[in-house]
């Protein structure tokens, strides 16, 4: 990234710590063999995959061989959702999941639905949260999973997962699915309660292509990726040991500075809250008990498309709505869910802040965001 | 690798090669920025990405919308396979595929034979080859996919696939899958009438985590890893780039000293069988029309394990079978289907060649494997 430009996309994804990348890049320069090959080579790579794997486990507080390496979060919720949806091919069953989860949450639960699976989509209110008395509602006798994220990405509510997991624990024999992309390394996470729970490393400045589905011991998983005896024969293909070895540090480190990098967030995300409240062409579309590190709004003068051009121009990297659906010319469904019209979920922009986000920034872009309005948007 | 050791197990993974790598590391010290972002940076990478996608499918001779990049040949094959099987769900079908594939292949078929679709696995002969007589037998009006390797993996024997396409081009409605990860850069790979193919990277001197599976549009394939807009949405998740930009540029390196490559494996292997042949506790399981970058041979005084423990001992890295099962104490399911004793399948050594490999390296092997059976060997 160039020195002019200034980034506010962390939730799309983050640059490699300094840290990982260069302890990644001694390991490129040492390492090749396959890790599940049997001369020493092979075992001692294995084992330092594995010490990954337990110092994984222990910082998520959770058992060894419940941690299983991807290829990403995508591949993680996919592997939760149809993992376990297949396992009742037959007889099919009720699935729970909310309207605003990730698109590889949401195409899975679609693709589940067209296979003659019953869904149940929670609705949210005008904050992005679900309400536990339709969860409540929903819960049945039959239910096999609940999937609800923990943070929404485009709007950063935080839903109700402790109350969530009680209930579904207490009143059902569902599996409950939780991804935790956008809540890791920002909000403590606890895994009590829950079976199943995706991970991504590029969203807490590791690597691409690493992701973690915690996956209990108990919950009967069918393998998306065939192969042999790796993960615990939960997933197969050859180990990216390099990229699962440095998951462990990314986590580290993410989780060290969790604490000081909310506070941070908060800080930069009332900063521009006190300042976009003054814009009366400013809609909010996160509410003040979010995550601090996103913030969603929207411009009733401007659509999407052409303010991030405009800011592009100016130097600012930023989204729209999810990266996932950058491309499409549709409005945001996360906003439409939350009830708001096709204009203002056609006109949002989403900031999202880590701890290299700078007030100076954060200045600079409402500065910018003015002139842009002001230069480009139709009259109030 | 340490100096003092000799490597000669290729067909599980080769080293990076030190283009590659350099390349590599130099993309991870620019670019982080999600390649589906709209900003210029997003656009720049995914121009990057595109532009490996096209010349991966010009080296191919295919089109670039027919190639999707994935982590690794296991997922890539599980795709094509349980992708267009699983559009078949309701009336289920027959499928058919041979008794010596690939881990990631043979483990997709047994899922869908547990999910109840009827499976034909072709028998080998005694060099590891299919016959095309018993796939005529086989091949049904309501056959939905044959899936065939180019090249097994264990013993090296190369299928017949220009007859099988061709049959199965005139005589079906099947697709034809062909995982052609060990054929890709050793011997000429040509996809016409294939409608899907798998490829690894880490087996052609690449990275982990990286292949690709081709796959023509007219192909109804559901996805496995749900997800966005990403490649074509066939495959979901946030793109590794880096990772996908590095495929071209290792196919191409590959495609390049194929010839020679071919020659040099070619020389080696003569010289390992006509050592072998001397000794008469050795009997080869690779036959001479096979690939000559993989010799496979039993030794009828030791068992697998105990020779390549020795093996170890004194420098040498080998497997006794597919690593992705060399931690299973059952014996090679190839040998087995060729024909062979438990005791021969059992007792199996694979050696893989590359052009990195020496002919001091191959004779150092045999004074070794000589030495081991000497000194360990039952009486024959």
């Amino acid at each position: 990234m160039q020195h002019n430009r200034v980034y506010l996309d962390y939730a799309s994804t983050t640059p490699v710590s300094p840290e990982v990348l260069k302890a990644y890049k001694g390991l490129l320069d040492v390492w090749f063999v396959n890790s599940e090959s049997l001369y020493q080579e092979g075992a001692q790579l294995h084992q330092l995959m594995e010490k990954s794997r337990l110092q994984t486990a222990s910082l998520l507080n959770v058992r060894a061989n419940e941690i299983i390496f991807t290829s990403g979060a995508s591949e993680a919720s996919s592997l939760a959702i149809k993992g376990v949806a297949f396992r009742h091919l037959e007889k099919k069953g009720h699935l729970i999941t909310s309207s605003v989860e990730h698109s590889s949450v949401t195409n899975c639960f679609r693709q589940l639905e067209e296979l003659g699976f019953e869904v149940s989509w929670l609705s949210v209110d005008s904050s992005g949260k679900i309400s536990l008395e339709e969860l409540k509602k929903e819960l049945r006798p039959d239910t096999i999973l609940v999937s609800v994220m923990m943070v929404n990405n485009e709007v950063g509510a935080i839903q109700p997962i402790d109350d969530i997991k009680t209930y579904v624990k207490k009143h059902s024999h569902a599996f409950l699915h939780v991804d935790c992309v956008q809540a890791l390394g920002k909000i403590p996470v606890d895994l009590k309660d829950i079976d199943m729970a995706s991970f991504s490393a590029h969203k807490i400045h590791g690597l691409k292509g690493s992701g973690v589905l915690f996956c209990r011991q108990h919950v009967d998983l069918m393998p998306l990726i065939c192969g042999g005896q790796q993960e615990f024969g939960r997933r197969g293909g050859t180990e990216n040991a390099l990229v699962n070895i440095m998951f462990a540090k990314t986590l580290r480190l993410a989780l060290e500075s969790q604490k000081k990098g909310y506070e941070h967030a908060k800080m930069l995300n009332d900063i521009c809250v006190e300042e976009l409240s003054k814009m009366p062409e400013i809609e909010l579309n996160s509410t003040s008990d979010g995550l601090p590190h996103i913030l969603n709004f929207s411009c009733r003068t401007m659509l999407s498309e052409v303010l991030m051009n405009a800011l592009n121009t100016r130097g600012f990297c930023i989204s729209a709505q999810s990266t996932c659906h950058s491309k499409s010319k549709a409005p945001s469904f996360v906003l439409k869910a939350m009830g708001y019209s096709d204009q203002r979920a056609l006109s949002s922009i989403r900031l999202s802040f880590s701890h290299e986000t700078t007030k100076e920034e954060v200045l600079q872009f409402i500065e910018t965001l003015k002139e842009c309005t002001e230069k480009y948007g139709t009259r109030l």
